[in-house]
């Protein structure tokens, strides 16, 4: 996976007010509200159609897969697919157990990220952890799990009737999740507690840490509904934007929010004296860039007017998560 | 993924002696050998080429995958590959890079057993545990990370043209891998320490946490040469008294072993208070299921003869380890 252009503190132009208020936000946003539930739905489906002997390892998994938690990533996986699906006139399903699929892989990160040796976050999404709820080895073994049911989603016939498809979707997710993704990038992030970054290195490590599957998260919904590879980068440079200005948004809120609205205590990246986008860029810098980050991927699918509604006003909403 | 069939103690009859020794078992094994360093080289080379900032987790993935062990599983996928190449006339590559995908996601189990949290063991294949060498944290995500490179391998059209092939790879590793598999099994294990077996939820047990990977190491080297359903069957077969035999002659080796020959220290599951299958079948009971079972597993592809050769030799090493 090519590394996502260096998109901070880079000058690119907006997009025109006329253009920006084109649409509804609260509107289009209802999109995603629905799909959350539909995505919660179908993954509670497939853990009570789940057999096998390990009832506790199902239960762990559940408990962190299907409590609370925005499915900003399933949501980008439909909501993408609809936008190539108005381009190519093929979608086959309803893109549900794909949705679930990154769902499950984040879920999975969520869970291992918490555990003691790592962040030792007592709490996500407003519940205690799955390591408190469970145990540390329970904990372990469901993102093992979780990890393995999200390529088995992808790779199921069931739920995409195209091999070649599958096939890609599962290279696209686990190039994201691994050493050169998402692990790669928790290790950075581990390892920096200790010596500290730059921008430049702290902008690397989350295009990694958590770009990278929002950007998998885009392409799986480009793949299933047979996007061009025209359509396919531009989902791409949405996802690079938005997932930086996600990343700052999430900083911001850190320390802005309480537990009440982020479902993790406030400071907790300043109480471990880790550094987050507002050392670098204050609190009005941050802010500024994150907007200038989601007005950036908004660009990107302008043009898709209607079709691209829902991704267009997620790019704003992500900037505004705490109102 | 179908149980295996209940194997234990079921009078299943032997080949005739003269048919069993109708192969030069160290000639054959030879090819094993010669494998396992081809498997080893291939991964050093994937790591070698895989870029990343994330040094330390790509050491540290190197470091557990690439020491000692004796590639059994990847060369389950080597040999099941020959034999179905030879029915079906097509075997495109040299599988290594399959055979590699299935040696890291048994190398992900291994870390991840062997955590504090879990069998908390200090010593796997004759060095220090993962976590002992790096620490924990790296040692998580090192174990998270070789389960994504093992789909991230099976998925890339590099390594198979045919995209129906590498989706039904995908899925058969997934299968094994997870909650109705390796990872269920390892559920019940660290359950089965406060409570209890008997033999028949032992060997459920086993079928799940060692059985499964063989089973899908048999298959996915004979998805790879497009082997036909009746052999994938027989593969199937195979695996689950192959399997079986491997868990039995692991037991008695625990006991009678040393940690020169195994890479751990002898009766460490006795220590642990588990059950073994030699608790319910005596030594020279369980010695003798073991070599039962094996000689089931090459009884269902004697009929292959010399093509199968590899495989039939390995059934009966499985059962003189510490010879």
């Amino acid at each position: 996976m090519a590394v996502c252009p260096k998109t901070l503190s880079r000058s690119i132009p907006l997009a025109s007010p006329e253009r920006a208020r084109s649409f509804d936000m609260m509107a289009d946003l209802s999109d995603f509200s629905e799909d959350a539930k539909a995505i919660t739905g179908w993954m509670k489906s497939w853990f009570d159609s789940s057999l096998g002997p390990a009832e506790q390892l199902k239960s762990a998994m559940g408990y962190s897969a299907l409590s609370g938690g925005k499915r900003l990533r399933g949501g980008l996986v439909l909501a993408c697919r609809r936008l190539a699906a108005t381009q190519s006139g093929r979608s086959e399903g309803d893109g549900l157990a794909l949705a679930a699929a990154v769902e499950m892989l984040h879920a999975y990160s969520l869970i291992h990220d918490d555990l003691p040796a790592m962040d030792d976050a007592d709490l996500r999404r407003g519940q205690p952890s799955a390591h408190l709820a469970y145990d540390e080895a329970t904990a372990i073994l469901a993102g093992d799990a979780l990890q393995t049911a999200a390529f088995q989603l992808l790779a199921d016939p069931a739920h995409h009737p195209d091999a070649g498809v599958r096939a890609g979707m599962v290279l696209a997710l686990a190039e994201a999740s691994g050493l050169g993704g998402m692990a790669g990038g928790q290790m950075l992030d581990l390892q920096a507690e200790a010596g500290g970054f730059d921008l430049s290195a702290m902008q690397e490590m989350q295009d990694l840490k958590t770009g990278a599957l929002i950007r998998a998260a885009c392409r799986i919904g480009g793949l299933s509904a047979h996007a061009d590879d025209r359509l396919l980068n531009q989902l791409d440079s949405y996802a690079c934007h938005l997932g930086l200005a996600f990343q700052i948004a999430d900083d911001l809120l850190d320390i802005q929010g309480d537990a009440g609205k982020t479902g993790k205590p406030g400071g907790q990246d300043q109480a471990r004296g880790k550094a987050t986008f507002v050392d670098f860029l204050g609190v009005d810098g941050a802010a500024g860039e994150a907007a200038r980050l989601a007005g950036a991927a908004r660009e990107t699918l302008l043009d898709y007017g209607e079709s691209a509604a829902a991704l267009l006003a997620l790019a704003d909403f992500v900037t505004h998560r705490d109102h």
